[in-house]
């Protein structure tokens, strides 16, 4: 054989698997202008089945990415759970009832909606932002790094090298077993379940008998994600591994329109029979009803604790009669089943989740658990949604690599307490309920009861608060939380929050939302509607009432301070002619003054720039009063807000940075000095910087030359990424 | 020349016109599967300009077709008008502030957002519904009407013969003036203005011209609508007039993105100047402001009071330097001009708005007036949303002709209240305002800003109160508002409504939204959210609490009532094997008791229907209880319900037909009577009818013959029309 040279491709990022997380991680660089690549082995995406809750933080992102609404109009909404357990006769009934998404937690609640749906969301915005599309049934093969490349603070080399190869549609279309169920063939999902082997290897060998669609390539890149599932290949490549147990409880699933008198099957329910295992009821959209069923009867191969079960006694016909023993004396029964399948419960964590902060493992690579808490699909595109902003700010040379290290620091910790409450949660669910209170072996009812209650805020996504790092200005040991990487470059520059400022929020969560006026036209907003994903990091100053002379002579401080060339603002936004002013940062305002007492032109400047184009910028300044139709938010007094106001920094992700004093600029100079990168040298004694606010003003239909904001003094090409000491 | 045979088909709706009034039509039909064919003698739809305003009502509609959260997201939403008029000075200042939308009317506001967008969102919704596409470049050149069939009361005719001309593309697209604006061509909407001669028969002309494209064919109808604009050919062909009168008043409106110091640039505004007339503000999508601007210095031809305006002194910068004079001392410019135009007010309502029942004017064809109030685009739509349904239902066999009658009495009406308002409004606006209160000629700000805040709830669409006919059972004299046409078939089958049994709702206008829960998953809906727009009459019963015994006697009578063969709900449904069985009407239960003590399995199998494919419907019946999340709707105390319940008729438009007591269903039965079609005939003795409600019932899995509620008895086909006496 002849040696082959195979074409050779640079691309920014390369990401292997187009499931929610890989998606979630090609939209956000999409979204952020980042030359992205993604690859998935199989042939098409997912049309029925897989994953289908959506957790309330998960909403909220969606909002951020402009496609909740989507999800909330198709989804099937979950507001109630009810428990049903064993009366005193062993026969079922409902015992309790408790709401599904804690009261108050969010704008959104938990829904149900299947995983096909919210590819489609994912690749619709992608195909928006001018992303590329997903190249499906391409394999990777080879990875290789290169470590003197890997490690330096480096924004323009590619350390990365994956061999990919394209297979033919056959090799790309996984098999599935073909089950009959009411005399139909049924698609089923047994051959993604974890009681299927990983098809990689058969998907490969396939591929190397076809010789016409076997072509490779090679891609050389800057940053790699493997979001390739459970039997990732890039961790195996890597050499990492999955820790953790199985258990002996096997559990099927089936998605029916139920034909049944059981009176709570539009509920999610929590179903305990006295002898035949449990049921959860997860109903969804277009009158499917999701059962999974706990397999009592099924044996495992060789019949000991922690094998694998045998997949071969598994069918519909047996889930269902499962079923129909447990939700006796009620009858259960269907027409049409669209989809089943088994699995056996396991709780694994990767022991890292990322190499040289080049290549990156998100969602079933780096931790897998049982699909009952509704929980895998929205950690594992919340993994993607904390690393994609990051990969996007280095490549774009707007932040240094060490805030890379922050991935690992923050999403480990949240894979750890997924399977720490999933381990919990799963053995609630598997065992036999108690008979009585001497029944030790039994599960106490009411410590069910409870351990759901306090499940529901983990499950929300809602509690998520990250660790202290350079990007989150809070006490406490890092080293606690940093899963073996240094999330504080050096303690010299490193900033302290102030708590009492604001004492409903807490730094590192995400910010609540409440209802804000648009002082410019009176429409409310929830808060975190303006805060979309782009890319922004956002400082929102509290900025009290400023008709009255303190606030208002702070506010004037505030815009002076702001507008000096050594501020955050000025050093580290790069040039960008003709572009967004507020491409790395976003100034808003929410003041407490009534709203009829002031103007935007109360404000500084540096809140209602000017462009000659399209005069001042109406969207930056908001006010906490009363809405004629949609209420008050009160957010001051929800949030904690102090009588001296406050500035607050949001990450690109809403999470909160840092709460500091209103007027302390150089603490946010000091704060965004720890990991930005400074765009702009300094040009005979000044600075440089590529913002002019004063100047530009309304002028009566005599504008005439000029287009944009001038950029004044010379900037540096953003590539060399001059830095001032 | 040798006679030409012209090919010729049939279509049961031909609409001419593809503006909004045409396309909610084509809408309508498509969403109730009516066959039909929509022709515009335009090339293409709207980019830009046009009608902008969308009532709180509109949307409404929009949400009930399915498309009002695409409305609700893409346009600017106006919150508060603010009256700026001269002090004692004689300078501009902001006089008051009202809300542009009554708090609590509806749960929309007031939007903005141009017609293009509005008719996309049309676009998109008939070709889901998979209707016919708009047939562009179509020209109506001839329409005969065969009287003899005209008038017969029999579904099966096609009276109506129009001839068609395709035109080529060049001669379907208007000519539009290039208009130099800061060195840009602009488009602008002089073309479309009042200000401008009808271009029918130039197009006509064009295409006599150009052979090629030149095709004509014959199309047979048996309804046909022309929703052809202010110069309507389908109103000239019938004879018809528009009357009414013309005023002075010369106004330009400019769509802008403006540089200005105006601090309420992003509200709706209404500038009454001292001596330089007057502006109004509308803040628009995408940064635009669409000023409406009093040209006082425009001198009209001849000079004579009613005489047309001599557009040729009309421009973008004369425009410009009346809202510079007006809104001084502040400034305005712009850089980017979207659009402009300029109109001469007048107020005009058609003679007649039907012609045999058989064809139909709606829209500008039948009123036009000044577009300040934003009225224009949505009492065309509402028009339109009128007769759909209503042509539907006589196309489909279910209703009688008698209720097209109803067309004209209603909508006519809601015309002449425009056409009132208008002028009244008009000139409020377009006078100067009074120095002082011995000033008789001027206007009083404080009567203007009366008369805007009184003309609120009539521009919010809300206010529409339909008078007495055989589908609004409510007292009064039909004759003061039938405009000419009989709207009640006789007195013998009237019923009438028993307004005490619903304090809060007015049978004729549309009942309010407010939130309830689903019984079986417990999900809040706005009560309109369950009332889309599919052709349904819908029967809702406040059941009051079924936990006491006298309301669940009620109810189970209430069941046996409905399900008896000679009831509504057996005669008037058509049999439709495989189909909806709720075709023709649906009914849903409201009930009052605590949510958590009845489940569906409490109410009668008529809410609650069986098959044998989809198992029980668990959408029919809901609960005013408390959420969750969204609150308390209180809707048994917002809609006065007294303490028996009552059942309410909604038409498929969501209008109030009828309120009475729950369980007389003899009163539902006479009701319907009135104008619907029988759909069965007697069999052997009993009535058969097209559902089967008792004896399909949850089986345990052994569910084996029969995909769907089995039809009993003989069906007669659906286009025979056999009538029981």
């Amino acid at each position: 054989m002849v040696a082959q040279v195979l074409p050779e491709s640079h691309t920014d990022v390369l990401i292997i698997g187009a499931g929610p997380a890989g998606l979630m991680m090609a939209t956000w660089l999409a979204k952020c202008g980042v030359k992205t690549r993604i690859v998935d082995k199989r042939g098409t995406k997912v049309f029925n089945g897989q994953a289908d809750g959506l957790q309330c933080r998960t909403l909220e992102i969606f909002d951020s990415l402009g496609f909740a609404h989507r999800a909330w109009r198709e989804s099937n909404h979950m507001l109630e759970i009810c428990l049903w357990n064993p009366d005193e006769n062993g026969v079922i009934r409902r015992s309790d009832r408790i709401p599904d998404t804690i009261p108050g937690i969010s704008r959104f609640q938990q829904v149900v909606l299947h995983q096909g749906r919210i590819e489609r969301y994912f690749l619709d915005m992608i195909a928006e932002c001018g992303g590329n599309d997903v190249e499906r049934g391409v394999l990777p093969t080879k990875l290789s790094i290169d470590e003197s490349l890997a490690d330096a603070d480096d924004d323009d080399v590619y350390p990365i090298t994956v061999t990919l190869r394209h297979l033919s549609e056959k090799d790309a279309t996984p098999q599935q077993f073909a089950t009959s169920a009411n005399g139909a063939a049924v698609q089923d999902g047994l051959f993604r379940s974890n009681l299927s082997a990983d098809d990689t290897t058969e998907l490969l060998k396939a591929s190397a008998l076809d010789a016409k669609a076997d072509a490779e390539e090679i891609v050389k890149a800057k940053y790699l994600l493997g979001a390739d599932g459970a039997h990732s290949w890039t961790r195996n490549q890597l050499g990492f591994k999955l820790e953790g147990e199985s258990t002996d409880y096997i559990w099927g699933v089936l998605d029916i329109v139920p034909i049944t008198d059981f009176p709570d099957i539009r509920m999610r329910c929590a179903v305990h029979s006295a002898t035949h295992g449990s049921v959860m009821v997860i109903p969804r959209e277009n009158k499917l009803v999701r059962l999974y069923i706990q397999l009592t009867n099924t044996s495992k191969v060789g019949g000991e604790a922690g094998s694998k079960a045998d997949r071969s006694n598994i069918n519909p016909g047996v889930i269902l009669e499962s079923a129909q023993r447990i939700l006796a004396p009620y009858t259960i029964s269907y027409r049409i089943l669209d989809w089943w399948t088994a699995y056996q419960i396991g709780q694994r964590v990767g022991t890292n989740f990322s190499a040289h902060e080049r290549v990156f493992l998100a969602g079933d690579a780096v931790h897998t658990h049982s699909p009952k808490a509704g929980q895998g699909m929205n950690v594992s595109m919340q993994d993607a949604y904390n690393l994609g902003w990051k990969v996007a700010s280095v490549v774009k040379g707007t932040s240094k690599r060490s805030i890379l290290k922050t991935y690992q620091s923050e999403r480990r910790q949240i894979a750890q307490d997924l399977i720490e409450f999933d381990h919990k949660f799963s053995r609630l669910f598997s065992g036999r309920p108690a008979k009585d209170v001497m029944d030790a072996e039994g599960i106490s009812m009411e410590g069910f009861k409870q351990a759901f209650v306090k499940g529901n805020m983990f499950a929300s996504g809602i509690a998520v608060d990250y660790g202290a790092s350079t990007i989150v200005a809070k006490p406490g040991s890092t080293a606690d939380q940093s899963n073996g990487t240094d999330v504080l470059e050096s303690s010299k520059s490193h900033v302290m929050s102030t708590p009492s400022l604001a004492t409903g929020l807490t730094v590192g969560q995400r910010i609540p939302s409440i209802k804000v006026l648009s002082q410019s036209d009176a429409r409310p907003w929830h808060l975190q509607e303006l805060l979309p994903s782009n890319g922004c990091w956002r400082v929102l100053f509290f900025t009290g009432d400023v008709t009255q002379n303190s606030p208002r002579e702070k506010l004037a401080a505030l815009g002076r301070a702001l507008n000096n060339d050594t501020s955050f603002l000025r050093r580290f936004t790069p040039p960008n002619p003709g572009g967004r002013c507020d491409a790395v940062f976003e100034l808003l305002a929410v003041h407490s003054a009534p709203r009829h007492s002031v103007t935007i032109f109360d404000f500084p400047e540096v809140f209602r720039q000017f462009t000659e184009l399209d005069g001042y910028d109406y969207g930056k300044i908001y006010v906490d009063d009363v809405s004629y139709h949609e209420g008050f938010g009160d957010l001051y007094k929800n949030f904690g807000i102090a009588a001296e106001g406050c500035a607050v920094i949001l990450r690109p992700d809403q999470y909160i940075s840092f709460v500091g004093p209103l007027d302390d600029v150089a603490a946010l100079d000091t704060f965004f000095s720890q990991f930005m990168r400074e765009q702009f040298v300094s040009n005979g004694g000044a600075l440089s910087h590529g913002l002019e606010l004063e100047g530009a003003k309304a002028s009566n239909g005599e504008v005439e030359d000029g287009d944009m904001v001038k950029h004044a003094g010379t900037p540096v090409a953003q590539t060399a990424n001059v830095l001032v000491a």
